[in-house]
């Protein structure tokens, strides 16, 4: 018999906990069962309003859904700077933790999230949904295919948006106070993390911030570039801005092959994404076309990638409150060496685009 | 009447002439005249089997081509180092000039070239041949709609190809004393090119070069990538390589829109040609997916983009040869602003990894 699904709390009414919630409802595994926000009634339309059954709790305070023992998990889209209070008292209320991404305002920060689901023995993940995508899973075998892609030369990344006025002048992503990493912490964090994903997570050796840096009036990144560089001469930039158009590339370039896919945080639909691979590439005679070109490749998924991510979570979490199991490492893992490698960014450009070290 | 066709002299037998002879053959405008080369058998060979008419000129030398008087104009493949003395000798004897890139070892030894063809009057065009094709317009266009487009932000170009280890050992292309400029000459030429195109031929302030260039044993730079910024802070990436699976990818964002194509410098197909364009790109309900997503766009060419070279080319011959014009000053511009970025990334790497000014 199945085991009961996982009981999610979920810490305020933020746009993406909209999304969330309905992964919530749709994994199989889990279920909405609490929503806390510091406004009794926003958690209560935000209840009505996104799926909950009627037998869901909601509370005016964040507080009051760490104190419901019958919360197995929490979600937590609440601003960056807000991160390291909350999760940590959710983690010292043995909640399992999905942390919204940036994980913290730096490594230093996770750290102390990441010290307190440990003592705790819960689960932590972060919210970086294409992850879990079949796709990213399908893109993966072909990198770790050394015949087709051979070993990792190049990355690029750029993930853009254009921002609207409303946005530049009042989201939390660009107030000093709530996401001090402003689009880098944001659409950043993407780039840097598929860039990780592409290099197997290796950490890279060193981070270059690019001159033009844009920032708004309280000094929060509006738009950044950097350089990347490994100990064996591979190398990565990304361009991260809410300055132009919605732009979401990814190409990973080896020896052999090549990778590409355009939309690799959101597909452009939800129940399939699309790559495209070229193996050993060449031009016809006379160099008058490509022979054999790239291909494009289609992988279809049952469950929204946000639902595959709630779904993986919760089997984790399932496993250590029926089986006993202990948490799965490999999460916090991979949050630590992108917040590490954002850090890096950052620091590069504090000190006026010198190259800093990255150090585990 | 049409004008009679102007005819070409080769100047050796590099592998690329014969797709240019090919070329020549096939616009309607040109006709092949005469080949030379330091061993007349191989200039004869040559002509055998590159389609030349028998009529055609065979020459066991350079200069034989550049004295014969029925000559109208020269295709110089020469490695670059050669570049200097031929393409002035060329212009010295009133040969017009289509001349491979890159053009020369520098800038200065560019404007060499170009004094003494505006001292001669002829017309200077490089072999950068993709900006001849009808798909490169139809992107201008778009690139130019400030609806569509906007403002461009961000470019990034990557052109690598997997070199055979025949090509790492031998090729000219990788000789200190034929082509200096090894990988950023051949490749990053085409990747400097297509960024000075979507920047409207803006010069960038300044070139970073950055760290992790790989050079052969004769310090030759097989592979490389640079940062490029203008002053108004739009900026540009590139990777260029002798060492990774063929990839010619160009992302070109603005603040409405995004122009993309993956095979920039020779299209995949011959008779035809694609792009995409995302304009004010959104997400759905939820960001679950996109919309509007990006479209493709395809565009058919009667000639290969070779051809359309040596048609423009040779129309502006005609019309200085038979109308008395004047050469177009815009192909000799080209060339030279992209040996400038050339240049400065050179300069870059030369000096440590240095940002050094782009100075016209």
């Amino acid at each position: 018999m199945a085991a009961p699904p996982i009981k999610f709390g979920i810490l305020g009414c933020a746009e993406i906990a909209r999304k969330v919630s309905r992964a919530i409802s749709l994994s199989p595994n889990s279920t909405l069962h609490a929503v806390g926000s510091r406004s009794h009634e926003k958690a209560a339309k935000f209840a009505a309003d996104n799926g909950f059954p009627d037998s869901a709790k909601v509370y005016g305070s964040y507080e009051a859904v760490l104190d419901d023992p019958d919360v197995d998990a929490v979600y937590v889209p609440l601003p960056t700077s807000l991160h390291l209070k909350w999760a940590v008292l959710a983690a010292q209320k043995k909640k399992h933790l999905l942390l919204e991404k940036p994980v913290a305002i730096n490594a230093r920060e996770f750290d102390q999230i990441v010290a307190a689901c440990e003592s705790s023995g819960v689960q932590f993940m972060d919210g970086t949904m294409w992850m879990h995508h079949p796709r990213t899973a399908k893109m993966k075998e072909f990198l770790c295919d050394s015949s087709r892609f051979g070993d990792l030369k190049a990355v690029h990344c750029c993930f853009t948006f254009a921002a609207e006025k409303e946005f530049l002048e009042n989201d939390i992503r660009v107030k000093p106070d709530l996401d001090a990493l402003g689009a880098l912490g944001d659409v950043g964090w993407y780039c840097t993390r598929s860039i990780l994903w592409a290099a197997d997570f290796e950490l890279p050796k060193t981070a270059l911030a690019l001159r033009g840096t844009v920032k708004n009036s309280s000094g929060v990144i509006l738009a950044c570039s950097a350089f990347l560089q490994w100990e064996d001469g591979k190398s990565a930039t990304f361009h991260c801005s809410f300055l132009a158009n919605l732009t979401m590339d990814l190409t990973v370039v080896g020896t052999n092959g090549t990778l590409k896919f355009q939309d690799f945080v959101i597909p452009f639909e939800q129940d399939k994404a699309s790559f495209s691979t070229a193996v050993k590439s060449g031009f016809t005679e006379l160099v008058t076309g490509w022979d054999p070109k790239p291909s494009d490749h289609t992988v279809m998924t049952d469950l929204p990638q946000e639902a595959l991510m709630v779904k993986e979570f919760s089997r984790l979490v399932g496993s250590i409150k029926y089986d006993g199991a202990k948490p799965e490492k490999k999460w916090p893992t991979l949050s630590r060496k992108t917040q590490l490698v954002l850090d890096a960014v950052k620091a590069s450009i504090d000190k006026g685009y010198e190259t800093v070290e990255i150090i585990s």
